[in-house]
């Protein structure tokens, strides 16, 4: 049985074409820089997001991390949202490989601002203070969010004023410029180096890019290859990093629509609140109420559909690739099933 | 000349006690166990706060660390508030030595809310998550103000019910306690392992202690020797500790006395608002509006009184042994002298 | 045109099968355990070393690395030779990410000794001395040579007097396990955790595997999380990594054959002096003399045959997969074509 | 009952004018360098040792592991030998807070081969490879000898030809100057930072020196404080400091005698055999056959007598300022006395 799986996005199978894209693969060893694909699709990557250069990454956890340890030294300090990917789901990583002091602030659902950030910044020398070396803005944001240009660009100028450097997290850098309906380079100009996932939305099965100016991403090379992350014949997923890039886009538009969809069907649901501050994407986020969520979640397994248990009292279902709208009505159809006999 | 110093408590100079009792202390090789003196001195320190056992360190900000390094594993994580000495003033040392991520909660004016420290909780074993290893409080707050026995009570059951540690940071506990008005016990009952500086108001010249169980303050002992704090004769200023512990906590009711006429002194210029709030120590926080303040501290500087300048648009005076009422009403003469002609 | 390539067996192009079962690959987000294939790969990698458990990680240095993190709490001692790839070969990061110390032994052309490691490790308590948390042995060593059954049942016996765990590098692993000519399980009996590549020898593209019992692989599951090792449809590389382990093993005795045969004809040129106790596996070490060796890399460039320069004083040709008698004739034929006229 | 100590230099008391300069010490908040006596003593020890700069620590561990962090990045590596204090006495340190690599060199009773030196550099950027970042000396060294001024100024030169800089662990430089008959400048003079102990033979109660130049100990400086050194009123110790350095540095002549003198007597004991390639310093080295030197230990504690046990095969006595002639006569009647009725 095909489950519909609304856990994630990372979820998402590699397409048929993907699958043809590795199996014609042509690589190389790529800690020798001899693998022709991998460096087509860092390339292309390094293009389409408006910056000199990029690397390949197993993951996004893995380019995040990379990130601050190629633009800090042990102990300085980062700037970034107390709700942010890289605080609450990298495993404190930040502070076992990079050593750097993760200085959260209070997040606007998502969006930090930017006087918070001039203030929180380590202005003056003092013996007291560690450096400020980073800002991290995350968007889309994993809250289901999209941060606006506006917010980016004054960030950009706080950190301009102070001669800060800002990373991107771009988990869904393309939900992002969907949503705002713009080219991708209008939401990555403002930042200094930006990590975005081939997985998730896009449906390669493996790898994310990590992209900025040439020092930076020679600099970041020996930190991946110190991080484990030098891979040999890594074109056979660069291979379908490129299908991504060039041929899955597209498609974000449509699982954004899904998810309105997905919304505007789960609102007559009465123990649903539907999160209408957090549709940009393809996330919806609800409050249930007087609902057995763990006996939800295995009800709808046993009906073939995929869905994670409350987590800070939401729920969030998540629309992709593989999911239709046949498979929406379905899943809307079990749950009322499920609320009426509860 | 001698200065008028209000920069800081630490700037305290020891008594002639203090003296007396390190000409003539009794000391020996503390590495080897051996110096009488620390070890009078930390058995003394352990049984003032109720705790098993107590170790000597160079400073606040090493026993700070060393608690971290001790109660931690790398890229656990750690709940404090936003403001507080660890995050702000301690170089990003966490970070480096410990290795732990710094989960930063909204301080209500130094005082964290029970139920935030709930929610940031990582309750459920999950593949992204750090493990919540300590909470750390501290009290008296470097902004002035005292946490509370309630606030500090109910982080407590919150603690309890994860089985997590607390760590205090007690840089000012008597102060805490004096304010308080209750013995210093009731200060750190409720808290795992608490560092207190022999400094500061108390006047010793160098030290400060960790207390906790046997167990964290054995482990702890192994660690400090890492972090480069293995002394040897320390017993020289072990008994300047043991003369601060015995004989000047009683002062520190004066010293707050001495804040509370500085601050009503400092209310009669029109140019200062008083944070009445904060005044529960020997600190004095205003905030100055149309002074020059650079201006006024090297004012200051030449009729003989250190003043720190503004900092996040604050002053601060801070009043402790050395300083009298005369020198206060000295400091509010030359202040008025200043802006009458500025 | 197609190289001769000689730089390592880490530039070995996958095979046919591998791109046939990655574009069948079944998977599924093995964050979330679901990738079946990733399952397969890490139950077959576990039951063919004798361990209970693996876990698929991206390279050799990150399951090395891995490994570390996980036997280790920071500061840690770690015993192992002064050549091994773990001190020689990974930018340094035990000291990054585990924060371990590498107590370096020396070796006896890839061997250590048993009295050494006995001598080496902290036994008793001392305040001065860090924990000795794990020996670290490579077998077989990229020197060339196979480390015998006999000297690892030593270090076992010590480890066993001491409590120590010990972590195998088996990169080659297969390959010395087909010089001795005995199950894998012979080579790996005698340690607790075990990393070997899939890649290399056995034509995998990516991919390395860490075995070790349920307890430690567990663990070492969060920490990959940390490491951003969390892949996401990793069937497909997992894929090529079963036909790596099902069908290239028995390959590997023809590529130590052709070694053999590589090391008997370099030795027919009078500038080569092979070291012939070096010629365990797939790799000819040899010593050349009154060679232009950077000129000689570009004239065989030139030719089609890619080799690295000499490394402290030192050249290595290593066979695989893709290279036939004919290719080393070739090569042969071209070094000597290149010497007559230097 | 004051006990004859032979365990260590470490164990020495303060003199008589250490106690009383450190009752008249000027002092101040050295945190904002406002400690005249600390001033005076960094002042005096910098142009003792020919450096522009220098930086009071609270130990010589401390210091060592300040030098690490200040002239290293996180995972570079430092060449150093096998049996120096930093690799064998510092817990481990050097992982967990400079976060480099230790690279042991085989150690000719102390002594570096340049040669080694030179092998071990990484030369050529490769992506394998950390950075070698610092070379260390320890002279004297721990094992009783003293390292030729021969061999450190071919280890400059090496460090020159690929600009690296020198650390020395000079934990008992002045010792090593006394025993080459030379101005202590010609044993600093090849190294770029120098870390010396102010206790130990020259008996001051707590404290180290590290010495360097401007911009190293500038960001030493705010290193202290991180790894939680920045002292208040550093003063009272380091008035003993400066006694230390200006008055105690001639009787280490002294105490080098009275090592040679116990090290004769000790020869006419014929379970002893004196390691006499050893006895530069104030340090006796010999291996015991047939005593049960944990009785022995026993024994001389009741006659008031403190030794350590045997450490590697090996026991240590060591001279210093408050053993005479008369002492070392008693301590080896009772080890006669103990070895006759064994």
């Amino acid at each position: 049985m095909k489950f519909i799986d609304l856990r994630s996005d990372t979820v998402t199978e590699l397409t048929k074409d993907m699958r043809k894209s590795m199996y014609d693969a042509d690589v190389g060893d790529d800690v020798y820089g001899d693998d022709l694909t991998t460096n087509e699709l860092e390339r292309y990557a390094a293009k389409l997001v408006g910056k000199e250069s990029a690397i390949f990454v197993p993951s996004g956890t893995f380019g995040n991390q990379l990130s601050l340890l190629t633009h800090c030294n042990k102990g300085d300090e980062v700037i970034l949202g107390e709700d942010c990917h890289i605080v609450c789901h990298e495993v404190g990583a930040a502070a076992v490989i990079a050593g750097v002091q993760l200085r959260t602030l209070k997040s606007n659902n998502g969006e930090l601002s930017p006087m918070d950030i001039e203030t929180t910044i380590r202005k003056e020398e003092d013996i007291h203070y560690p450096n400020t070396a980073l800002i991290c803005i995350e968007n889309a944001h994993s809250n289901g969010r999209v941060i606006s240009l506006e917010n980016m660009a004054e960030i950009r100028q706080i950190a301009d004023k102070y001669h800060l450097p800002i990373h991107l997290d771009g988990a869904r850098l393309f939900n992002a410029a969907t949503y705002l309906d713009v080219d991708v380079k209008e939401v990555t100009k403002n930042v200094d180096s930006v990590m975005f996932c081939l997985s998730k939305g896009l449906c390669a099965p493996i790898g994310s890019i990590l992209a900025g100016n040439n020092e930076f991403i020679n600099k970041a090379r020996k930190y991946r290859k110190l991080m484990g992350g030098g891979l040999r014949q890594s074109g056979v997923i660069a291979a379908a990093g490129l299908v991504a890039l060039k041929d899955m886009r597209d498609n974000l538009k449509s699982d954004h629509e899904k998810a309105l969809y997905l919304a505007k069907e789960l609102a007559t649901i009465p123990e649903v609140s539907i999160l209408t501050n957090n549709l940009h994407i393809n996330m919806v986020y609800f409050k249930p109420s007087n609902i057995d969520t763990s006996k939800l979640v295995a009800y709808l397994l046993d009906k073939g559909i995929k869905i994670c248990d409350v987590e800070d009292g939401l729920m969030r279902f998540v629309t992709h690739y593989w999911i239709t709208k046949e498979n929406i009505d379905y899943v809307i159809h079990s749950m009322k099933e499920f609320l009426a006999c509860q």
